[in-house]
C-alpha cells in the first residue's frame, strides 16, 4: 500500500472535491441568475425536502455506527438541529417554513406528492450508505459541508434579487444553517483527518465525499430533466 | 382491515402497473422511433449493463430471503440464466456481445465509465430492496416480466428497422430472454398470487412492481437527460 498523505495533502485532496459540489450543477446556476420560474423553484424545495427529512436518520445511523461516546455525543447535536425540540422547530420547521414562503402548503410537502423518484433513490441510497458503511465514512460523506456555506450565502442574496414574490422569513433554514455548517465542517474535518491514517482509510474517505456530491448532483439531475419534460 | 382481493382481481391489479412500464418512456419511443444516435443507443447499453450485473445478486438476495427449499430450487435457474457457467456466456455474455454490435469495447462497459449517477442509485437501490425486503416482496417487484417480452420484441424489430449499422447478432440476448421471461413471468405471477394471501400482502405487492417500474423510469431519466446536457 502506497505511504499515507499527510494530513494536508488530505485535506486539499478532500478540499479538491470542491469542483464536483451542485452549486455548479446548471440548474442552481440558472435559479442563482434569476432564470427560475416559481414551479423549478417549487419543485427545487419539495424535493429537497425528501433529502431534509433523511438527515436526522442518517446522523443517527452514523451514531449507531460509532463505537466512541465522546464522537456520538457531539454527533448527536446535529440530530437536534434538524428535529428540533418539538413539531414544527428545527430545521424541519424552517423547511416547512419555506415551503409556505415558496406557496407550498404544508400537506403538499409532508404527502410527498412532488418528489421525483430520482430523488427517492438518490436520498434513500445516502440513507443506506449511512447505515452500512463505517461511521468515518459516513463522517467524510457528510464533508459537502465545506463547500455549502458559501453556496447558500449565495442563494440568499440571490433569492433576495431575483424573486421577489418569495417571502423573505422564508430563509430562516439557510440563515441558521450558515453559522452551524461552518463549525461542523471543522469539527468533521479534524475528526477525518485524525481518524483517517492509512491511505486505504483515506482513500475511501475521498470516495465517500465524491458518493456524497454526486448524490446531491442526482437530486439536481431529476429536477432539471423534469422541468424540460 | 378491507377484504383480501381475488385472485383475478390482484392479477388484473398488477397488470393494470403496465402504463407505469418503460416501453412507453420518451426515451424509448425515441429509440422505437428510430430518432435515436449511436451515442444515445450506446449509451442505453452502457448504461443497462449496470443493471444487467445486478441481476444475479439480486435474484440471490431473494434466494437469500427465502425459507422455501421448492421455491429457492425454482428461483435458482435465474442466477445462471445471467452468469453463465463460465465467463462470457449467460446474459452478461450476450449483453458484452450487444456492446460490442453498437461499437462499445469490453473495457469500457467492464469498467463502468459510461455509468450515470441516476442509473447507480436507481439499481443500487434496486439492489438494497431486493437484500432488506421480504423474498415475496422482490418476487413482485420482478414482474415487470410481464410487461417485458412485447417490448423486447418491439425492440429487436425496431433496431432492425432504423439502425442497420447495429450487428444482428448482438441481439442475442432479447432473442434468449423473450421465451424464457415469460416462463418466468407466468411462474412468479402464480407464486406471487398463491403467497398473498391478505388484503395488506397484496397492496405491498403492487407497491412493489411500481417500485420496480420507478428503479426502470429514473434509470431512462437519467440516460435522456444526459442526452440534453
Amino acid at each position: 500500500m502506497e505511504q499515507p498523505l499527510t494530513p494536508a495533502e488530505f485535506t486539499a485532496a478532500l478540499r479538491g472535491l470542491r469542483h464536483r459540489y451542485w452549486d455548479r450543477h446548471p440548474f442552481h446556476v440558472r435559479v442563482h441568475a434569476g432564470e427560475a420560474s416559481p414551479e423549478d423553484i417549487r419543485r427545487w424545495v419539495a424535493n429537497r425536502w425528501y433529502y431534509q427529512r433523511c438527515l436526522a436518520q442518517k446522523n443517527a445511523a452514523i451514531i449507531a455506527n460509532c463505537p466512541d461516546p465522546e464522537i456520538r455525543r457531539r454527533w448527536l447535536e446535529r440530530i437536534s438541529f434538524h428535529d428540533g425540540h418539538s413539531g414544527g422547530e428545527g430545521g424541519l420547521g424552517d423547511w416547512l417554513a419555506l415551503g409556505a414562503a415558496v406557496g407550498l402548503d404544508e400537506t403538499e410537502l409532508l404527502d410527498e406528492r412532488h418528489v421525483l423518484r430520482g430523488t427517492r433513490f438518490a436520498v434513500d441510497g445516502y440513507l443506506t450508505f449511512c447505515r452500512t458503511r463505517p461511521w468515518w465514512e459516513s463522517a467524510a460523506a457528510a464533508l459537502t459541508e465545506l463547500f455549502s456555506p458559501e453556496h447558500m450565502s449565495d442563494r440568499i442574496h440571490a433569492w433576495r434579487e431575483h424573486y421577489d414574490w418569495i417571502k423573505p422569513d422564508g430563509m430562516a433554514y439557510f440563515e441558521k444553517r450558515i453559522p452551524q455548517v461552518r463549525e461542523d465542517a471543522s469539527y468533521t474535518l479534524g475528526l477525518v483527518v485524525r481518524h483517517c491514517v492509512t491511505r486505504e482509510q483515506q482513500e475511501t474517505a475521498i470516495a465517500a465525499l465524491a458518493f456524497k456530491c454526486d448524490v446531491l448532483g442526482a437530486m439536481l439531475d431529476a429536477i432539471d430533466y423534469a422541468g424540460q419534460r
